[in-house]
């Protein structure tokens, strides 16, 4: 094969293995676990079997790759918010939107599903753990850089941070049920007056 | 039959109601929603068959019954909490001890299940969302009565309610993976500490 041949090859792989990825996300958000199968995602993804196998032999495989790749995008999103973040004390508005994003998307309704099914899965929650702390971490670091831009605040901005993320996540599992937007935004509005008062901005 | 023999009889039935309901609470937290049917709750209960479908004839029923079960625990629990509480600073921090232990207890790892299950069964959210909002009004109440027992903060005890329980929540959700006690004391020692300096007890 020639190396003109073989670069639209690589990018159609590439674009399958993002499709599968993204109906996975979806199927675990709408159908939950057990409807979220390769064979189920290779179908609605419109992908062959063989193809989606190729990409990913096991759902284990397929689950690792979701959580990476949410990892990458929340790190790259909440990154680019950091670098565009005004100074005034909207700063803290938009850094608490952005933590609670992380936990009402649908991405986040996907890995409830994960979670719940590795509460009886053992080897499914050794695979994810890892996954989990480095998102944890990531989420924390990005949060406290966030509120706390030049560290004056020590200890307590990452005391705040912990709890601007364990809330968000709070706030992520009171949506799942139903539209919980208007009562989190009333909650969300006191948190962040609690983090102005408290960090003096 | 005698009266004296009804009322055995009516006993041993409650006997194995609850019975049930407390096998049902456990599997749904260890082996999660798929495993957890009337008919594997029976053999794991000793119970046969036709008994527990005498009392739940369908997995609706028992889910229903394991949540208003949850319910009524839950606010005799907090309401007992409640006639205990002293006077002074402490009392923020029973409060929410309070209010994190409703969410990281078996019954919470048990209601996950059933919640992650209702995002792809309609039926099922159409059925646990009056409880679910029952329940949380009824834990917001107690909550403001906990933090603000003479009414004095308002609407600012409320918000702060709804903070507690939110971030309880998440808490809850963190704990479902891995043990997260020795965190979620610090998370919430901060959280107490910000509800003091708010509420100035």
């Amino acid at each position: 094969m020639t190396v003109a041949a073989r670069e639209p090859q690589q990018e159609r792989s590439r674009q399958t293995r993002e499709r599968l990825l993204a109906v996975t996300v979806d199927m675990l958000a709408h159908s939950g676990w057990s409807a979220t199968t390769v064979t189920a995602v290779a179908e609605a993804a419109g992908v062959s079997r063989g193809a989606a196998q190729h990409h990913f032999p096991a759902r284990e495989d397929l689950i690792t790759a979701v959580l990476e790749e949410m990892f990458t995008e929340m790190t790259a999103e909440a990154a680019q918010t950091l670098d565009n973040l005004p100074d005034g004390p909207e700063r803290i508005d938009l850094v608490v939107d952005r933590a609670v994003a992380i936990y009402t998307g649908v991405p986040f309704k996907a890995a409830l599903q994960v979670w719940a099914a590795a509460a009886s899965d053992e080897a499914l929650r050794e695979l994810i753990l890892p996954l989990e702390a480095k998102l944890a971490r990531a989420a924390h670091k990005l949060t406290v850089q966030g509120l706390d831009p030049d560290g004056r605040h020590g200890a307590q901005a990452h005391r705040l941070a912990q709890l601007t993320l364990d809330l968000a996540r709070g706030l992520g599992l009171a949506d799942t049920l139903s539209d919980d937007s208007a009562r989190r935004a009333q909650v969300t509005a006191a948190w962040v007056q609690q983090l102005q008062s408290t960090l003096h901005t």
